[in-house]
């Protein structure tokens, strides 16, 4: 019998998703599970994108160009140009899902075994991608002390090597809801023309930036139009994660018209989709006014819950809908499953996703959990006091004075 | 300025692809083209598939389980097994296309370095995808003159090394249309089974057989389980290419597993995709009966046409929508750019694949084009005379004392 490669042996299993028969089996006993693991929204759909897809009047279900359509990408130029990009329809490619972005920027841009640097925490999927190319993801330390701000440029420059080809970051982040301000983007721009880097922009979280606060994109800042690939779906925006429908936007040709190549070998993105994505973008302002509106106020029930539990403490971040929390325990894996396995209140429990997935420096976030908040207040008030129960009697508790021990701030 | 990498260098522009400019140019210029180049077909996608896609009622376009929906999955199930598979939904991971399919299978299977025998000429895009994963193609020349059929298993056994991993075959073939006999299959068996090999096998075409051929896939054959990994797409099935809905099926759970890794890095399928997909399982057996009956017919015409031309040959083959001709030309990269650029007859002119792009071994298919009778029989007769003009007056023309020089048969 044929083995499978060493590369599938490798790939890491989804930290999002590992849990998933754990939380199968509390449902089939009757638990009610309240799903904060994964960022699969509960918002709705704009009305105008699902009908997009109703109105459907093509007699031949065909490929699209390999770079998407003329028309949707003509419609994506006007989203991002008002978002101040100055891009025109030839520096974007359609892909399918910001995940197929990534993962054709990767192989654009590096070769097995180069480097790309990630500040950590990061989206777990980036290792699973590096590691279908055979790249290496080099890690940088964010600390939530800070709430995992931009860590200090030195710290990029310890690591930097001559196979290090690009920085890759996401704000606002997932998983940590950080987003980076002006002053960091632009400590950024520095650092990559100084040792002539891609910078990779995952973007996936734009518009969900809370306080007032200004999203500032490598798009806005002078002189790094050739180092620049910005990756993005319309997964969160339009809360429709299953189009599977993203795109990388880059204004160097040759970058361009290698991911081209790429993406002419998986022949094109979704029909349909596109079709759907060039109607979300007429979405009217009211709907984002109100999700935005709608995430912030999760995002104050959730902080202001978990900073009242004994020994824990979440940063109050600036976007996105994550939120990542610092508990008393001893090893997040074991305290999420068995939050699954072996507790219920009021038989009702949460499903979380352990932050160790989010790091690839062993022995971080063993004590901290990514909470996505993607449920309705109501929810997600009584999946916080499942949380604060569970924490009572969760056999492996860390009381204070050990908890400083594991805290990710000593890594 | 950051340079791509090594791998987009290296990586393959489309040859089905790679001449559009020029249809561009020609039809700016108010020609006709005909388009016999792409596997786009002309037929109608079920009314059942595209009413699934109408008919949508959820509220949130949300992301599936990343082994596809277990609806679909079931349904699929109750397809292949009326096709005498016996499998379960658990041997099934849905794909975006046939494409994402194969680029997850290579990756489940080969690791950098290791080897794919392909038979030759072969769909092109193999190419891209073991260029993506730094897998390395090992072809096995087939030949115009017996209609491209297996080659000699001995021809096998000369390329096996201690990195072969596996060998990849598609039947009916794409370019070819050849269709492998019991007896090949069963010679394959044994092959894979000698020398402990996976055997994936594209079934894109399964559908289309032509003149009472019968279809047989490896999952028709006792005691490969372990070995085989199908590879199929709807793309073809339902004329549905652009729907990207596709899967992989195996009964190595090992294989699915690990396949399953990269399909949750990726998350999931397109939603309505797996919806319409599962429609389309019912579509009624008059719809297949009536697109095999067209294709039959253009083959037919296709086939004709062609051996009429002086100085042209082309095999009959018993599936698929392609053929492969040999023309009396000197490189089938100019002449095919040259009837974009240079020709038109009463207007018009023909859009074909050269051969070259669908061989690895240099100088092969450098007298053939491929031919896919994607249009309905009036515009294939059309195409076919302009074929025959260009062939007269193409500046290259080889007299047939020369032609047999630059056959493949000599290669």
């Amino acid at each position: 019998m044929p083995n499978v490669s060493k590369k599938g042996q490798r790939m890491p299993a989804s930290p999002i998703r590992k849990l998933t028969p754990y939380a199968e089996k509390a449902k089939s006993e009757g638990k009610t599970v309240y799903h904060l693991n994964i960022g699969q929204p509960d918002i709705e759909t704009p009305e105008g994108m699902l009908n997009a897809v109703k109105n459907i009047d093509f007699k031949v279900w065909a490929y699209t160009d390999s770079e998407g359509t003329l028309p949707y990408r003509k419609k994506l130029t006007d989203y991002y140009n008002q978002q101040g990009y100055a891009i025109t329809p030839e520096d974007i490619i359609v892909t399918t899902g910001g995940s197929e972005a990534i993962a054709i920027t990767f192989m654009t841009c590096l070769d097995a075994g180069d480097e790309v640097i990630v500040p950590e925490p990061f989206y777990a999927n980036y290792n699973g991608f590096a590691n279908q190319s055979d790249i290496v993801v080099k890690p940088i330390m964010s600390y939530i002390k800070n709430g995992f701000a931009l860590p200090p440029i030195s710290d990029f420059e310890k690591v930097i090597t001559d196979k290090t080809r690009a920085i890759f970051i996401c704000s606002p982040n997932n998983p940590t809801g950080y987003l980076y301000s002006k002053e960091e983007m632009e400590a950024l721009k520095a650092l990559v023309l100084k040792h002539d880097l891609f910078l990779f922009a995952d973007e996936a979280y734009r518009e969900f930036c809370y306080d007032g606060q200004t999203f500032v994109s490598p798009m806005h800042l002078d002189g790094i139009n050739e180092n620049v690939v910005i990756i993005d779906t319309v997964s969160k925006r339009y809360s429709a994660c299953g189009a599977r429908l993203g795109c990388i936007i880059t204004k160097n040709k040759s970058v361009w018209q290698t991911a081209l190549k790429f993406a002419q070998t998986r022949l094109s993105a979704g029909m349909v989709e596109q079709l759907a994505g060039q109607a979300a973008i007429d979405t009217p302002p009211s709907y984002f006014k109100t999700v935005i509106n709608e995430y912030s106020n999760r995002r104050n029930t959730i902080v202001n819950a978990l900073n009242k539990m004994e020994g824990v403490y979440c940063p109050n971040p600036g976007g996105a809908f994550y939120v990542m929390a610092q508990l008393p325990i001893d090893d997040s894996d074991k305290f999420c499953r068995w939050m699954l396995e072996k507790f219920s209140y009021q038989n009702q429990t949460v499903m979380m996703a352990p932050a160790t997935g989010f790091y690839t420096t062993p022995g971080a976030g063993l004590n901290e959990v990514r909470i996505a908040y993607v449920l309705n207040n109501t929810n997600l008030e009584k999946a916080m006091v499942c949380l604060e129960e569970g924490l009572k009697v969760y056999p492996g508790r860390i009381r204070s004075h050990e908890a400083s021990v594991v805290s990710s701030e000593s890594l």
